[in-house]
């Protein structure tokens, strides 16, 4: 087998879209008119969006470009094109959660992330697809925009379709399992799950023990410089300061030392998978940076045989528990309104008791505990952010193996598209320790230096 | 000035209604159609309630004393009639926030803690007025049970006054201030606000990184049995494991010593409040109960100085930063709409920064340290809930001073209407340790066992 070659092949430009509206090479309007052209020709067989607000997005895109020419920009973000996940609110738009039971829901507010990027300037311009309550099944029809016979994964499904089509460069998204990072694999997009409580949820459904906002992008430059700019005027959940860090990039900075972990997504990783991430580690260690396999490391060895025994079950019984509530209620309002998986959950939390529950919080902060332990001393960890390119076929939103870990463990983790698989695209995935997502972004943005060709 | 008398004034009986109606004294529906003929008397001038629902509550009442008749109750408050703070959702009635943004919205389903009361058969009557955002502002005009000139208190004005009134002898409300604490005082109830996290606010617009929810009842036996019906089918907080005990109320147990807190709330105590706290001591002391006093002890002299230094400022700031982003989006859809005090909070917040916020989350987690160093070796902390009766008038909800201090450190916090100033009722408040919330009803259970007269 030939050795697969390591390439950034987000779309261009790499860096932040206010070098180009800064030296007027671009503008806020004619990205947004770009992507809305991409979405006529494109959106009927993608499918990534389940309502667009474009009359306002322009009126907010003209604004913005307004403010570019004047030199009064609100942020480094003002005019970036956004797409968000229809389980976040927006003012203007429903947010159905990807459920026939919410479909038309409406707040008239925005969410605690809509509302920061809007006040940096954003311009929203529509609400995109998510499975059901972002959870397994999906009711949309979005398909994989390199491949419209391929899921474009979960369940930030219509956040990485809408990236990965050129519609937006920037959607938010939202990760309890593998929700950002394994569509944002399959879709060829940058993702990034921050560290758990870094960007506030008010006004998402989402507000699971280990879940948070995701943020996904053409450019790993546009984001972190929008987690920060939500970071910055929001700040994290209640009770978390939220994401630390410069506004711009962090700097790029060589890792010295890296964790390679398999998880138990190796098992299903693909022959083509397999060998991707065999060439990374190849090549990280052609430039210089020492990676710690589970064969050379007893510690690796015991903390890979942790994260094998029973991680998505663990993870699984959390999120059964914590859903308890809403789905009995839906249940009682309308079970024929709940796909087979949630009254599945359902029953499933139903079997639970609080002690089950307590008990599960306790592995889990044993094992944050040992993956501290594990990343002290290492610039974090690395390995495959899915088991493979985007299966055909729509039934399932594939498999989650490689996202897991950093849910659970409420770490921050990155995707980039860097990898292939089948000739689509495929992510490698770094994963850092709590609260230091900056220095993740300093180890990416070395990764993606060294990665780019032209 | 005559010693004020010590004395259980909540409505009887004192134990759980299950009791009665195990024995047949008592139906649900009995219960029910009591609460409702004083609400047809009294609700006119008292206006608890923004909404009833009153067909649904008689068909459940009336399911629920079958099931008792039957011998298959579903739980030992099966039957209870509660109202429910018009911040909680709930699947048959609006959820208005106190605010007329909010007026008429409907989710259509239940919040968790809703959920879980019905799960154990509890008849919800109808939602509770709250000041806007369960904050300070007070649009609707409920008024004390006990002086149609005084405020309820706030901002759980509608559940205190409800039960106040014997229209239910259960209400849920929250606190973030002394929203549960205050009006329970001024109303002449129990008032229960548990440590942070033990009750599950999902469905609840109060997602502040101290609030709770808060338990309004009657008696100090339906407060705790109905607050464990609820941790043990929907848990706490994401991530928290929820309530812990006995179903049935803690056992009573005499304390051997606890410290006697002022607060900030004594400079504004009337002279009532200041001797009947004199004489609540007095009356501990005259059963064995060792109480520690600042001129006693440089431990608590030291806290009770920290407590004195801008914790009201705090917790405001705090509170502050964590409501900027929905009243941002708010004040952008209608400032018109949103109260003084509410657009006074978003200037506030919006001066703050990240940092700003990261600093007083630092001072908080400091405060939390110095308290579990002050209680360890002690049975609790006595002190007032409010600094007199209930005001006059209805401009302010009145000082929250005494509460204050149980919010901000995430402790349990009991109120029982056990004193009296202005021949008005007025609380003793018992704080516990982090977690120790069963503890510290076996401490309250010791007290109402002793200071009851029949």
């Amino acid at each position: 087998m030939q050795r697969p070659k390591i390439a950034y092949t987000a779309s261009r430009p790499y860096s932040s879209h206010a070098d180009a509206f800064r030296q007027g090479t671009s503008s806020p309007l004619a990205l947004l008119e770009a992507g809305l052209a991409r979405i006529e020709a494109r959106e009927p067989a993608v499918r990534a969006f389940v309502a667009l607000g474009i009359e306002r997005a322009r009126a907010d895109a003209q604004r913005s470009t307004q403010r570019w020419l004047d030199g009064v920009p609100l942020s480094p973000i003002d005019g970036i094109a956004v797409g968000i996940k229809d389980i976040i609110e927006t003012a203007d738009l429903p947010t159905g959660q990807g459920s026939p039971m919410w479909t038309g829901f409406r707040t008239q507010r925005d969410s605690a992330t809509v509302q920061a990027l809007r006040d940096a300037g954003a311009v929203i311009v529509g609400k995109t697809t998510t499975t059901e309550f972002a959870a397994t099944e999906m009711f949309a029809s979005t398909t994989n925009p390199h491949d419209p016979q391929r899921t474009p994964g979960g369940s930030s499904a219509g956040s990485a379709a809408a990236v990965g089509a050129g519609f937006v460069p920037l959607a938010l998204g939202s990760q309890v399992v593998g929700s950002t990072i394994r569509p944002a694999s399959y879709c060829g997009c940058v993702g990034f799950k921050p560290t758990y409580g870094a960007l506030n949820r008010g006004g998402t459904y989402d507000q699971l023990s280990h879940s948070s906002a995701g943020v996904i992008g053409a450019t790993l430059d546009d984001v972190w410089v929008s987690s920060r700019a939500i970071a910055s005027r929001v700040g994290g959940d209640p009770g978390y300061p939220g994401l630390a860090g410069p506004d711009a990039l962090p700097q790029a900075r060589a890792p010295q030392r890296v964790v390679l972990l398999e998880t138990a997504g190796w098992a299903a990783a693909t022959p083509g998978a397999r060998a991707a991430l065999d060439a990374s580690v190849e090549w990280l260690r052609e430039r210089g940076v020492e990676v710690v396999t589970r064969a050379q490391s007893d510690k690796v060895e015991q903390f890979e045989r942790q994260l094998a025994d029973g991680l998505l079950e663990l993870t699984l019984s959390i999120i059964a528990w914590e859903t308890r509530w809403p789905l009995e209620s839906y249940a009682q309002r309308d079970r024929s309104a709940l796909s087979h998986a949630m009254l599945k959950r359902l029953a499933n939390a139903a079997a639970m008791t609080q002690q089950d529950y307590e008990a599960a919080l306790a592995r889990r902060t044993q094992l944050r505990a040992a993956f501290a332990a594990l990343v002290a001393g290492s610039d974090g960890v690395v390995t495959l952010s899915a088991s493979g390119a985007a299966p055909l076929g729509f039934a399932s939103t594939g498999n989650a193996g490689f996202a897991v870990p950093a849910s659970i463990l409420g770490v921050p983790a990155v995707t980039l598209p860097v990898l292939s698989d089948e000739n689509l695209p495929l992510g490698l995935q770094f994963i850092g320790a709590a609260g230091e997502d900056a220095a993740l972004f300093s180890l990416a943005s070395w990764f993606v230096d060294e990665a780019r060709v032209d």
